[in-house]
């Protein structure tokens, strides 16, 4: 029987599953409505069935179900404290599906599902040193090091979105100020631009609402050559490639991949980032870092990386 | 026969040597002069001698032997441009000793010496995730996860002084401005004190010419009760416990461990440390990672930590 993994990417809106084989190929896909359940069994119950359907309708032998979420932890689990998932509180996805299906389990939080995804299937394939960096709504982090995820003693280590750039910054969702995320988000972009247009009338950007303004909008007022729109991404590129030149110094990794909506801004973004951290990283790492963006498909990507867990 | 292993501490002053036993202990001690041998060809030759020494004099199996050296890399068995160092440019003296012995040479730079001696003999035994500091003339770090020490894809991870702690801040050693160890280090206390000094008029530290003020009078003068002297270690302690709070988002560390002569300076220090780390760190790492201080011997703990290296 040929052996096949489940990989589940549970969102704020939507619960991606795939079933996976070992080359990466997605045979079945499914989808649930996160917002559907507010109350954690009725979701485990339709997780659980929508799991029977992928397991059952073509031969194979399952070895596991690898989860990616946000705020879970590998060590224990659970899922804590997700200001973005229905279910407030303390949440023990592991045990609860373990119990369902009597299959191992495996979840972690979705930047590190992501690392994981690139490790197995994507850019970083062959790479032991390696940092993924999730530019969605927040900004996340995977880092692996020798080969391994780091997961800190406690299992919530790669926090690099909540890295304060500037002291005394913008006010971020964790109840600081100044973390990376404020500024490098797809927010943190839309965040920029409505500052910014306060002031500077001369930009496309102005035939939008303030409040309607999001980084897709920024983005394609930058592909019209809007001067506004591209000083937001400079600005924005900048600030991210000073705080990875920081990063580097701590792991030294061989290449920084780019994930999520945000990275698919393409040199737009990609080129201040590059510029800002080549002149901020120390000579001894100079030119020793590659700068990637993820090349697995955005829909699956998060499919993949937690997989990926579930083989390993 | 009893298995012993050598530890080396190469600094830019002198050459320290240990013959250690899988305990911790150090049964003969040697110490020479780095500044004596402008040669390295002639610097092998003594050390080897010294060696020679240590491993024939006393029974027992001589294992290895461990290198602690600033810019000394993992991998590759050399010190490279170490500023401090007699020879210049790069230095195979993994190769040069091996060759000359016959006995397995490693090498590290001495922030992960500290690591690795805290982990086999120090505090951080039975530690799995935690971060050593060193502060002395520079700031240096050894980054331990999963237990094992971060080298990174070529062996320079783990250089945390040279994180921008401030955009245009103060110029450092580096080329660049704002690291860490232009503040943290004991040079960045002198350079703080003398600083402020410049206005303000009512310390002890006026007693002494300016050149000549150094962490050490800095301290001496904070014990004795003046105000300017334990506004520098405030200073001082804030910066860094912000730092650390940001390196807690990266590897979440069990525990910090504070090593080096800034480190003696104790509460002075330690508290606005402990302060700053706890008042900026993210909420999910609140209260997880114990700030410490070395416990181990000042001049032993370099020969420990180039040792345990050796028996690994």
């Amino acid at each position: 029987m040929k052996p096949f993994v489940i990989g589940i990417d549970i969102g704020g809106t939507t619960t991606k599953l795939g079933r996976v084989d070992r080359q990466g190929q997605i045979s079945l896909r499914h989808t649930l409505r996160t917002t559907d359940y507010p109350e954690i069994d009725a979701y485990i119950d339709a997780l659980g069935a929508a799991i029977r359907t992928m397991t059952d309708t073509q031969p194979g032998d399952c070895t596991g179900i690898g989860i990616g979420a946000p705020n879970a932890n590998y060590y224990t689990g659970e899922i804590r404290h997700a200001a973005n998932l229905p279910w407030k509180g303390i949440v023990p996805l592991r045990d609860l599906l373990q119990k369902k299906l009597h299959l191992p389990v495996t979840v972690t939080n979705d930047a590190n599902a992501a690392a994981m995804g690139e490790m197995r299937y994507g850019v970083a394939q062959g790479m032991r040193d390696f940092i993924v960096i999730t530019l969605g709504t927040g900004v996340g982090s995977g880092i692996v090091s020798n080969g391994q995820l780091i997961y800190g003693h406690d299992g919530f280590a790669g926090e690099l979105g909540h890295v304060i750039v500037k002291r005394g910054g913008r006010t971020c969702g964790c109840g600081r100020k100044g973390c990376l995320e404020t500024y490098c988000s797809a927010t943190g972009v839309a965040r920029t631009a409505r500052n910014l247009l306060r002031q500077e009338k001369d930009s496309l950007l102005n035939n939008l609402p303030l409040r309607k303004i999001d980084s897709k909008a920024v983005y394609e007022a930058a592909v019209r050559g809007d001067a506004v729109a591209r000083h937001i991404f400079d600005v924005t590129g900048t600030l991210l490639g000073e705080a990875l030149a920081n990063f580097i110094a701590f792991s030294s990794p061989e290449a920084i991949i780019l994930f999520g909506c945000l990275a698919q801004a393409g040199d737009l973004l990609l080129e201040p980032v590059r510029q800002a951290m080549n002149r901020n990283v120390l000579s001894v790492y100079a030119g020793g870092t590659r700068l990637l963006v993820s090349q697995l498909a955005g829909s699956d990507a998060a499919i993949l990386g937690a997989s990926a867990l579930a083989w390993d």
